[in-house]
């Protein structure tokens, strides 16, 4: 396809492409948001997610460090903001820690990282490299899974709320900030995008951009999905590995 | 020397080292500040600081983006938000920008670097490659030579308003912003190499890295000094090359 799309068709195909390819699909999700894990399984998921939580800050610094342009450095730094807090005790992290910290996990076990599946680790490096390697424009659409955020939060709260006597609203106190920053995020990323794709080819680069988050995402339920709900394959290391769940 | 020092005694001797190479000693400065350069030769200054200027968001993002500290991450954030502003028009860079413009400076001209010295340019880039490459505390202590920047600025901005015409308190309003916040972060960066350079090795290599960055700062006089002070030596391409100073 060399046909220049219209930046309507363009945000359509995104659309399109999230519908398909989006985590909230993925079978874990299901089970997550359905009551269907155990608390093991729930504590896998968000000691596995805190890997990816740490990573955002340092992936949107990477995407700054690499512009010229002040104001999208300026307007990208908002991300910093919400992720880091603005002053100790603030900020995403920490209420994903809180996160795990309800679910009865270890702060210390959780901030290391070690017992988290080598999957997510790969991951998560993987979109730290893309948004440091590849265009700028494909680093910010890379960005643009946060248009289906709000869908999958609500999902994911509601049903975890209604399904788990172990969770608490103030333990999913990090998605209700999500859900005011993540269509402030995507809106911007967005037209960014559509402003800034005016070639078939970079309009081609932004769909893959967001096809690869999609993996991204994707991979980490697969890997939470393979060990925790499939019996026995915990890898080596991992939480949970040999019985052991501390 | 393979003697750990107190915290103390390193800060002494990074005093020391900047008492000795910090840019306030480089002859083109004392050219600058007593008013003995014409206004192409202070043009010329302003364009080339430019491009020190806007390395510098780059070169601390580059930084935040290489640690896992969210409390470093967000203390050091502030230094973008001193430099890119809270709002498109505010920042270091527009105000730098501003001085240009005050000096009779085409916008596009100094933003595009393109007249910057080349020396200039790669002086920039190696402070941006050393921040990315080099130990974490290597980058912080680069920070360094703001511990000696409120000296040089008040020499410079009283020497160039008492000597030039062409020069106003407006035009200079981005040294009184610096002169709140470049000792701030310079407190908390002297802090922060004292208490985490914890071995001889370490502590010579914050020493070292404040000799890096002071040679990043001379060089870039050095370069201003070889073009446009000594007669009939600006480089092809530079602002001024063959006379042609737009």
């Amino acid at each position: 396809m060399t046909v220049l799309m219209s930046p309507d068709e363009l945000e359509a195909e995104l659309r399109a492409l999230g519908a398909a390819r989006y985590h909230n699909r993925h079978p874990f999700h299901q089970l997550l948001h359905g009551g269907a894990l155990n608390k093991r399984q729930v504590q896998a998921w968000a000691l596995n997610r805190y890997c990816y939580q740490a990573a955002i800050p340092i992936k949107d610094a990477t995407l700054i460090a690499r512009t010229e342009d002040a104001d999208l450095r300026r307007l990208w730094r908002q991300r910093l903001v919400d992720h880091d807090g603005m002053a100790e005790g603030e900020g995403g992290i920490v209420r994903w820690i809180a996160l795990t910290e309800g679910l009865g996990l270890d702060r210390d076990m959780v901030t290391s990282r070690h017992r988290a599946l080598p999957a997510t680790r790969f991951a998560v490096q993987a979109y730290i490299d893309f948004v440091r390697d590849k265009p700028l424009l494909e680093a910010v659409a890379s960005s643009l899974t946060e248009m289906f955020s709000p869908g999958i939060i609500s999902e994911r709260v509601s049903g975890m709320l209604a399904s788990y006597s172990f969770i608490t609203k103030e333990t999913l106190a990090y998605f209700n900030a999500r859900l005011d920053q993540a269509p402030r995020d995507a809106d911007f990323a967005l037209d960014y995008v559509k402003r800034h794709a005016r070639t078939p080819e970079q309009q081609r680069a932004v769909i893959a951009a967001l096809g690869f988050k999609c993996d991204v995402l994707w991979a980490q339920l697969d890997a939470l999905h393979h060990a925790y709900v499939l019996p026995g394959m915990i890898p080596p290391g991992a939480f949970g590995h040999g019985g052991d769940w501390s």
